[in-house]
């Protein structure tokens, strides 16, 4: 079962722009510890505010459907063309749980319904922390968003294993089958001793 | 059980200078939707960096020893002089848990042992996310670091319930004490109908 994207979308998100070194548009920054604090942070010398850069939050889910997966092939670079969770970066004037019922809507084009939070993942290495929650398709409409080339569902042994997009997939992947008849779970955090920066080796055999 | 503030520790952090917006720092940024994207963010037109400005990660605990309850006096705004959990915003290179070890070493020089996610929490009006979790004392050890007047332990008829510095202290304390006997939890998100915007009705009254 697998659709493609709808007419009509807009183009993907580009890749983000990195930061210009040389730009005259952080010229009065330097980078040194603020006064009281422990951490070099970028300070204006001129108007001294000061630039508190913190990991960021990515919220998405496993999301089923008649025991089925839904998962969604990347339009758009890291990753593109490999297969993912519908997951992606909170917002401002959200919660993590509507940050990840819009991913869902704006990736598979798929209204979810929430249980509860299955993992916490830090990945310090690209400062991410991830937050994803078990969930199911409230209807079973999906169809691929403008980040997406094409959504799915897969039963579990029809998952495209080896064209993952990221490590974290898999291990959202295997903490939900791990806990699949549970009604109670306590959120994992990364498996013992990943951090996020290679697929674990258990990933190039059968997982099951 | 209150212990003040140890000598030679650094001066505690001043309030965050606020972006002044006349600063030539910011004068090459617009705000606008950036192609293929859905919200407005600060660009600069010159260089093409995009100031992705999502939500921020308080990472704290409930710190418990031999019934207590862990507590911060802050020494600094916002809400000096009231009562809260060791909690911070997490930095870059650490992980969730090692962020809420760190809070406690830094604001109550408490060596702590976490034990699981006991809430998370959305406040979008201040655009964070705070990830409480259960925590015990490794050593009975404390007292106040640079950010705390002082660190005590509190029964739970002792805690200062007039005196909690945000909601979300509230929050987290009420609802460690209705999974206080549970091995095994799913954490909770916001009370109901709570944005984090005040405090609770129930808070003038005894929760008890």
């Amino acid at each position: 079962m697998t659709n493609s994207p709808k007419e009509g979308q807009p183009a993907p998100r580009a890749a983000p722009k990195p930061h210009e070194p040389g730009c005259e548009h952080e010229v009065s920054f330097t980078r040194r510890v603020p006064t009281g604090d422990t951490l070099a942070r970028d300070i204006c010398e001129r108007c001294g505010f000061i630039h508190y850069d913190n990991p960021k939050i990515v919220v998405g889910s496993v999301v089923t459907h008649d025991g089925k997966f839904l998962m969604c092939r990347r339009a758009i670079e890291p990753r593109k063309g490999y297969w993912t969770l519908p997951a992606g970066f909170m917002e401002h004037g959200e919660t993590t749980e509507e940050g990840a019922r819009r991913e869902a809507r704006e990736e598979a084009n798929a209204d979810i319904r929430i249980r509860d939070l299955l993992a916490v993942y830090s990945i310090p290495r690209i400062a991410q922390v991830q937050l994803m929650y078990r969930a199911e398709l409230a209807l079973p409409d999906f169809s691929a968003g403008a980040e997406s080339l094409e959504v799915a569902l897969f039963a579990w042994e029809e998952i495209p294993w080896k064209e993952l997009a990221f490590p974290s997939v898999y291990w959202a992947l295997m903490q939900f089958h791990s806990v699949m008849d549970k009604a109670v779970i306590t959120p994992s955090g990364n498996p013992e001793g990943e951090s996020g920066n290679a697929f674990p080796r258990i990933r190039s055999e059968n997982p099951l």
